[in-house]
């Protein structure tokens, strides 16, 4: 077998930098080691900056997320008992949209498989050889049958469990990490929406997020001990915990219904760099993770494979190598402010058991500024909408 | 003896609200445990706000210091080898004037003996008696003679490490602190300035503030460990140091000179509330220490007491208690604004040998941000020049 790009990995970041290529005129081949079922039906992130939603618009793949997806203008923050709008759209002029990132995907396979693109699922033992040379190569293993994809480029969007990462020397790479000691309990809910827009709590015993799915389905969170397994948290206990943590002195509070998903997802924060290799290039949670807080995960998938579909472009159009040699410190740059971002949402919204009770109240006092302060909350909004110079 | 407002303590906030009440037609008498010389001659802090500036000019207390401070427009950044600038006037329309405290000290005891005000050098024994009634007393030793001072208020401007604090039950009080683990080493330089505005850096090896306080003498810091012995430091050692955190990349370098002092302090960021209790009142470091970075403490001295002026103003002129009793809820959101701030630009700015390499990159991601997002950049400027919302 042989294209011109080879992708490993069907998340968001293989599936829509495939679809960009093809608009461009480039082939490429994504292979996949879940099944397309799989894929398309585990629940990740939910919010998406205009820029992602814009370029899914752009290039044909937005029509079900503007019908099904919520336009969202601006978030709540509650603390102390109250809640504080930050007005994005007025802060801005960006709005986000509510839509889960494995109907991003739906859409994305819809559209690849359409223009009889080269999807695998189901691979299995992928292998990365000749990335520093000018003809590498994936070996994998589908249908039982052993396979050799010879291609110009090979693109590592397998996440940051996969084996793109592991091709890049060890000693070519800082890797940065943090891992938060605590975790986001969530939930799925059979309810109708207990607000307008996304509710970002800070209380005492813990963060919380009221987030939606649609007019039927909600989806929140909050955090909680990583190590704790959902089982433990009876459907009485979890209201319980949500409704301290986010219902408003006012009398506002959250929509109780049945709850059909349980789950507890661990945070952590890390950056691999370089990004390049020769001509291997990871993509997406293949170089980093993000805290889910400011809903950037997805967001830098997209933006990834934005810079990266432009530099291929410039290859293979104008023979220009400038801007693939300039792509991980591109993607590095807006990688970092949302890395930054993240890491200081979740400071601010989180328990903190290893912090003194004075960094405690600090939290009160930054939730205080950014809720007053209009160059702060811009500054915040510019960030959440993804319109942050980089 | 007998006054109306009892001011234990000559410092900033115990001498401006001295000159504040003697403006409203209010008698109050100043107690101080150091000499004269002392207070005028300790090296303090020197960045004044755009509001203090403005507060000393209208009470008619600024005239040397508009003739001999320094109005700065900005403040420069200096990180991975490049500088850039803050410009404050441009985001806010204020600016902040580089004037050293123990010179407004001197203003401001020139004022107070001027218009005969009654102000007690080198006092001691001093203690506080009943603050809970509405006739407390202040008793204190002076010229080897035990006195009594009947009064209708007690202020406690008298430092963290004064009486008054003390006064207020520990059951009442909720003491919020951090103690930073380095210290910054100060030296004072007979040198031009090295650059026409402040410099913080922020170096792998720590932070470093080139500030100034005349066209001959400059004023210097570098973060430390604060068990460190200023006397183990050589003028050359002192040099390559800031050399190596401040001198940029274009050639851009701090200027040498003869260093006439060197001292070494410790950095803490503290909170006492409640700032009140009966009939008294703590103003100034009594209530709250920040660390020097974000050059606050002498402004929140100022703005307490600007606080606390106007409700005794409004007990003695129309017998009102509402505003002394929200003395401490007012003082405490400006309070809380600069803690909050000058944490965070603490940790901004100094090398963090508890934090990850992550947290260490953050900090550069962050630089990158306020210095290229405008509103992170205005976010920045308000809370420097004082003008932020609380």
């Amino acid at each position: 077998m042989r294209t011109q790009v080879g992708i490993v990995g069907a998340g968001p970041a293989g599936l829509l930098l495939s679809h960009l290529l093809h608009l461009r005129g480039i082939e490429s081949v994504v292979l996949e080691a879940r099944g397309r079922d799989q894929i398309e039906s585990t629940i990740r992130a939910g919010v998406l900056e205009q820029g992602t939603m814009d370029l899914l618009t752009e290039t044909g793949v937005g029509a079900r997320m503007r019908a099904e997806g919520a336009v969202h203008h601006g978030f709540e923050l509650a603390f102390e008992g109250q809640r504080r709008r930050i007005d994005l759209t007025g802060l801005t002029g960006k709005s986000i949209t509510v839509y889960a990132q494995h109907e991003v995907l739906k859409d994305l396979v819809a559209a690849r498989l359409a223009a009889n693109g080269a999807l695998y699922f189901n691979v299995s033992g992928t292998s990365l050889h000749g990335v520093d040379t000018d003809t590498p190569s994936i070996r994998f293993t589908h249908d039982g049958e052993a396979q050799v994809l010879h291609c110009d480029f090979v693109i590592g969007c397998d996440g940051s469990q996969g084996v793109s990462r592991a091709a890049i020397p060890a000693a070519l790479r800082n890797d940065y990490e943090r891992v938060f000691p605590f975790g986001w309990f969530g939930i799925l809910v059979e309810a109708p929406p207990s607000s307008d827009e996304l509710i970002y709590a800070r209380h005492e015993r813990g963060f919380a997020l009221v987030s939606t799915r649609s007019p039927n389905v909600q989806r929140m969170y909050f955090q909680c001990d990583p190590k704790d397994s959902a089982d433990q948290w009876s459907d009485d206990r979890i209201w319980a915990e949500l409704h301290a943590r986010v219902d408003s002195s006012d009398g506002r509070h959250v929509v109780e219904g049945r709850i059909f998903q349980k789950n507890i997802v661990g945070m952590r924060s890390f950056v691999s760099a370089t990004m390049q290799h020769g001509r291997l290039f990871l993509a997406g949670d293949a170089a980093h993770i993000v805290p889910p807080t400011g809903a950037k995960g997805l967001n830098l998938a997209v933006s990834d494979v934005r810079v990266l579909s432009r530099a291929l472009d410039a290859f293979y159009k104008e023979r220009r190598t400038d801007l693939l040699d300039a792509y991980s410190a591109t993607a590095l740059r807006r990688i970092w402010r949302a890395e930054h971002f993240s890491y200081w949402m979740t400071r601010m919204m989180h328990r903190l058991d290893d912090a003194s009770p004075f960094e405690q109240r600090l939290q009160v006092a930054e939730l205080e500024h950014v809720t007053t302060s209009r160059a702060a909350a811009t500054a915040m909004a510019e960030n959440y909408v993804g319109s942050v110079a980089v």
